[in-house]
């Protein structure tokens, strides 16, 4: 580091705003390690507690990008646009989106991370799929992406890799909850990505990283407005995280969820936020006027089956096995497969995300530590939704566990996430704003 | 730990309170290394932010001095009275004040610092007196105490060693400033030594820790509470540190001054400060009835020889040559003693304690780095003090350097330190407040 960095973190401290210099000096000392632990700790809670400018967002985020490799696709022509989202409980809209906005002439290069805690990973998922490579080269990355408009990609360490640091540090030292660092953690590792825009879905309620709608609101805005400093084209949609989405949670289950919405059955809710991001994604990388043109663009491709094309190339590129669209069994299953039934007759009056997410993590679907090897096949399948009527003893959803007595801890649980009663309740939209 | 340490940190974060068997257990991770480095940056940053409550000082305080052995000495049974301060240039205070407060029957059990940048320590001060040991053990620094009143020891891996790892970590990370720091730091280390009361000497000034009068206030009532809550007397004099206390800054030169003033000749500001000091030693320790009683007796020691008895016996005791107080040259002395004149006739319009202090370190006289080996014969000895005239010519310090290159450098920043100029500027009182 050239600045000395007690001066600079005492500067943050004071509620000084630092240059973009001495910004980009923290990250160099963060990558070669001349900024130690205690420091960067240190650093981390000055900005959790003193905040940083719009400016200082920006150059962090472009600190932490060029802190490693900055991909370019230069041989692809089409536009190049990404999403992100803030995860939830039942989210594998990537899955879906990215072959669906491939298919509408957008490349989508996507960098996605693995789950912890009650929210799923998209790499996960596509792990619980036979064969599916996503430890892809960055040059067999761009090759995926040039041949079928789209690439998946586990977390590269050639990539931000000050992130990588940074958000290991952030996870131990209470320094998670800032908006500057959650913007730049996000935001550096996309545009490293080499794209031109990116849509964001950032989640709010139970199971959300942000339960208020103020603080998702907030992170939402801050995102825009540095991306768009950043020069990519960037647009939001606020979207709802106190249901979870989908009927499946648990990563082979998601990825059986997935299948049969390429198929043309899919569950209302992850067919509205997947449609309404495409369209977004569509009008950034400018190949449709407006999102109503964009939507009805992707539901005729969805329709046709033009986007389970794109997925099966994506699938015979990544080295997945191409039969399991034909054959889903081929994705195996768990021991136990029983349904938990209805104590009484009434209406589904909550339907608990982070309940329900806990649940799929206990089961063994999910980590609680980062290192924490993953069940594919364990998990859960609603049959119900919130404001659902059922019948004493009837279906709530269908536990897959790995023994009788973690389907039977399930359940217990499950019944107490799920309650019935008198009151019927509606779920609030599934988007609930754009920006 | 007990507690999830980003749980606790996350607290502190948000403005909360923590409760003192978190404080304790916070401590405890400082101490066994579960707390690692990164967390306790960010801890100390949330610090910093926020604030803590009396309580929480004062659980902090009292968690840190547990951290290690706490000396009981219930063999002496008169009371055991400390000082400390916040540290300045030509601050030799202790080394006069201990003889002169344990002669008037006040135990002085003085755990004392080494130096770092312009700040003396009255350790590297100690380690001018040939053969003098402060690297006592516990045993031997009770026995000391016993036989002659005061004893002093330099710091012990022993007492409070959470601060140990605390103040190393704050140094690097950009977190000393802070009062609730400062407070725990300097009293579970002054509490360690099995104290019933101690006086505070906060300073204020150019070369203090604080350089504005409110922080130093804020300091010394900070102190104060949080020395009372734990159980033992306190009393503090804010005192001025924008002018170098006594003539002689350096270590051996500081001692040679110090052998002086137990002769009778001491500079009056040195002589005020200590007086004002011990009197409120004594008045803590119930041996005087008021301060003005105090030191009217400790005026009396000092000018009856009383007091360089007890600096005699324990230089004895301590290993000291105590042929030292007859013969000052076996101090030793710097190869290049020479005045640096006056460029012009007038009055002294500055002595600038921040800039000599860096001249003394730079002559190799103080550490830049806690590692650094200090020459202990170099030094300034003041001729002028602030306001006083002065002929062209005439000396206004004398500088002990190791090389005349040494001695050169010296002497341009030395001249530049104190202008000589047509205003004659009034020191202001060396003692501003007492609390």
């Amino acid at each position: 580091m050239k600045h000395h960095p007690a001066r600079l973190i005492a500067k943050k401290r004071d509620g000084g705003e630092l240059a973009a210099d001495e910004i980009a000096d923290l990250v160099s000392g963060v990558v070669d390690g001349t900024l130690g632990d205690a420091q960067l700790g240190a650093f981390l809670m000055a900005v959790c507690c003193n905040g940083m400018t719009a400016a200082e967002t920006a150059a962090l985020t472009l600190g932490m990008r060029d802190s490693g490799v900055v991909l370019r696709h230069d041989r692809i022509s089409k536009p190049k646009i990404d999403k992100h989202s803030t995860g939830g409980v039942g989210d594998k809209v990537s899955l879906l989106l990215a072959p669906l906005v491939a298919a509408a002439g957008v490349a989508v290069p996507m960098v996605s991370g693995r789950g912890l805690g009650h929210t799923g990973g998209t790499i996960d998922k596509l792990a619980a799929l036979p064969g599916y490579r996503t430890d892809l080269s960055i040059t067999e990355f761009g090759d995926v992406l040039e041949q079928c408009g789209y690439a998946m990609l586990s977390p590269s360490a050639e990539l931000a890799p000050a992130d990588r640091r940074m958000y290991a540090t952030r996870d131990i030292s209470g320094t998670v909850e800032s908006i500057p660092l959650i913007t730049s953690s996000i935001l550096s590792k996309k545009l490293a990505e080499g794209i031109d825009g990116l849509v964001m879905d950032v989640k709010c309620g139970r199971a959300a990283f942000m339960q208020r709608e103020d603080d998702a609101r907030a992170l939402m805005e801050t995102i825009c407005a540095t991306g768009r400093s950043a020069g990519v084209k960037i647009a939001a949609l606020l979207t709802d995280m106190d249901h979870p989405l989908g009927l499946a949670l648990g990563n082979a289950l998601e990825v059986v969820e997935i299948l049969e919405a390429l198929d043309g059955n899919c569950p209302e809710d992850l067919r509205e936020v997947t449609l309404e991001l495409g369209a977004e994604m569509l009008v950034l990388g400018g190949v449709a006027v407006d999102p109503r043109a964009a939507r009805a663009t992707l539901e005729r491709l969805w329709q046709d089956g033009v986007v389970r094309q794109v997925f099966r190339h994506n699938l015979e590129l990544q080295g997945g096995d191409v039969r399991v669209l034909d054959d889903h069994t081929l994705l195996g299953r768990a021991p136990v497969i029983e349904a938990v039934s209805a104590p009484r007759a009434g209406f589904v009056e909550d339907v608990d995300p982070l309940a329900l997410g806990q649940v799929v993590v206990d089961l063994g679907g999910g980590r609680r530590q980062p290192s924490d090897a993953i069940d594919p096949h364990v998990g859960i399948v609603l049959q119900k939704q919130l404001g659902d009527p059922v019948a004493a003893g009837e279906p709530l959803a269908i536990v897959h566990a790995a023994t009788t007595a973690a389907w039977e801890a399930a359940r217990v649980r499950l019944v107490a996430a799920m309650p019935v009663g008198e009151e019927r309740r509606k779920r609030r939209p599934v988007v609930l704003d754009r920006a």
